[in-house]
């Protein structure tokens, strides 16, 4: 088997980039681990960038988008129980986010594979790459018959996430990766009541970040930090409500619809990159390269503009014949990485509750807040980077 | 004696209090424990903010700040040896600040005392304050003759720094502390050399901060981060001027014009506030309630601000009969100063070397750098904070 570009996973990254790839005539194949099913079925972001947003328009691709996501042009941001709204589209020149599950942008793009001429191996196991520093790379993979195969391409990409073979392929001598873990985890449920804010509220409390989001009208996704070795048997759907209620205030509080949660997990923060994000002719593309915090959202939307970077540069290497874009390609990405990952950083340590804060680190966050809450610059600072910084 | 208002200590807050005091005809006396020279001989701030600068003006003490006043539209961050610039006219619809020693300052203050009727006591030692919780507040005072002295007022105002009496005169049982000392010093010298810009360079270099900064177009005040228990000795002025030319980079470090060091010292950094600045008669202003690290020359323009929102509360107490500002002075000033206290501590922060730093936090720095770099609301919060916040 022959192809032009070899892409290994079929999460956001991966599957951004062949319909891509698709559009614009460049042949490539998706091998995926699990099944679609397993895939699709994953529960994990839910707010996508104006930038994602325009990309699946770009691809046409938008439609169930634009029927159900649901646009927001604001979010909130709560210190004591005390809420204050950011503006984001007054303040962005009208750039919004979008509420709209990682599992149905994952349908869309599963949806039009087909017709679009996407291929996507599914359960393809113990893949290798191989020759990726060479002038033909060759992924082989294994399939749930037993039966080997391989092909060859001009490029892969690795967008098998943090424990893919794909940054492992590339020599520890040549990368370098740098990481946080973050003190406290987040205790998340998915509920089918009817959020209790029309956009997001970010609450910083005395007792610990909370977080009221939303996956629709009818069903809300609300999270609190907890302890990293937090056990979820020890969190009742009743203890989670009320402890929920007591971060968000008692206006906000009070307001809250409970109801029993269908999902119920915690999850550890950690923020991490590697650099570069290509060695030769393999690159790396969302969370193989990188992960965020999810505090503010940016893991799906930073996958998402890896590929729509590296996509160009795939077309201008097959279509202008020049090879500026693929050689740019890591610092470009990393440019915009970086910032997210600032940002993402900088917005869990002004809302989370750390075990080694003492009396000033607190009121750093309460002076912080509170001078968001006052500037015009500070909320279009903090509005810039929610929305998305542009692509450059 | 019998006065309105006892201010102890003649720095820069007692000094503007005072004069303050003296134009809305309030009767006050400033008591301090050294000599004139001494004061006015203290090398310290030398960056004025728009709102210090106003206040200069409307208290007719601006002749020699507009004659040698550096006025600057704009400051320089360096990443690494590369310079970019923060155009903060521009950015804040004017505003501007002034480069004057507070040695001249308190020159033009002292000066003007007498024709005003700003009566200050020198080498006022030994001093007490008796009573402020009851109606009539008495400060005592020992002078060089050995004579003790005594003022009955209706308010007490301690403007006497860190370790002034004032602060300790407040049962610790109503006062929070809240203290961040910083892993590091500024080695700082003074050098009678033409400064290498027209503006200030605050550099973050892998070696550590340095600050180029000025007095006159003839003299140079150049600073270099080094560690706690740096000593002097150690420092010759040909290995400052290697240590400061290296952190600012090649091409500027080769314009530094170099000469003979008049004064170097190394200074400890810090953030300090005492909440609240008020108990029953008794007012704390400047140093005395609250210390910044250098990083933006806040703590001479806090001094300034705390006792121009005095100022107006005594003003209303007299002339109005209302004690609305003077029971809120402790919250409207405090709300000022975190915010300050904050931006210091944020631009301490993403400019110095610290200790603990891993190749993580190293990045967030040159993320947030880069960030200010591309972004003009980041670059706006920046400005606005250096210029000063408006006086609410």
């Amino acid at each position: 088997m022959r192809t032009q570009v070899a892409i290994i996973g079929a999460g956001p990254a991966g599957m951004f980039l062949a319909h891509l790839l698709a559009r614009d005539g460049i042949d490539a194949i998706v091998l995926e681990r699990h099944d679609r099913e397993y895939v699709e079925g994953r529960v994990r972001a839910g707010v996508l960038e104006q930038v994602t947003v325009d990309l699946l328009h770009g691809l046409g691709l938008a439609d169930r988008l634009d029927e159900q996501g649901l646009v927001h042009g604001g979010t909130n941001l709560s210190l004591d129980g005390e809420l204050f709204h950011i503006d984001m589209e007054g303040l962005t020149d009208g750039r919004t986010v979008t509420v709209y599950g990682q599992q149905e942008v994952m349908h869309d793009l599963f949806e039009a594979a087909d017709e679009r001429g996407v291929r996507i191996v599914w359960n393809a196991r113990e893949v290798t790459i191989e020759g990726a520093d060479g002038t033909a790379p060759t992924v082989r993979w294994r399939e749930q018959t037993g039966d080997q195969y391989e092909v060859r391409c001009d490029f892969v990409v690795g967008c098998d996430g943090q424990h893919g073979v794909s940054r492992k392929s590339i020599p520890a001598s040549v990368q370098r990766e740098f990481e946080r873990i973050y003190p406290f985890g987040w205790l998340g449920i998915l509920a089918e009541v009817p959020p209790v804010e029309d956009e997001l509220i970010y609450a910083n409390h005395e007792r610990g970040f909370a977080l009221a989001s939303m996956r629709s009208p009818t069903r809300s996704r609300y999270y609190i930090q907890c302890d990293i070795d937090e056990k979820l048997e020890d969190w009742s759907d009743e203890r989670f409500w009320d402890e929920l209620c007591l971060r968000l205030g008692p206006e906000v509080g009070a307001r809250v619809v409970r109801g029993p949660s269908f999902e119920k997990s915690i999850a550890p923060l950690r923020s991490f990159v590697a650099e570069p994000m290509r060695w030769n002719r393999l690159f790396l593309a969302g969370d193989a390269a990188h992960i965020v915090p999810p505090t503010g959202a940016k893991g799906m939307n930073l996958a998402v503009s890896d590929v729509a970077i590296l996509a160009e540069a795939f077309v201008e290497h097959y279509t202008e014949n020049s090879d500026a874009g693929i050689d740019n390609y890591s610092s470009r990405a990393l440019a915009r990485v970086w910032k997210a990952v600032r940002f993402s950083w900088w917005f869990t340590s002004i809302t989370h509750r750390y075990p080694d804060m003492d009396g000033f680190d607190r009121r750093m966050q309460m002076a912080e807040l509170e001078y968001i809450r006052g500037s015009l610059p500070a909320q279009r600072t903090l509005a810039e980077n929610y929305v998305g910084l542009p692509l450059e």
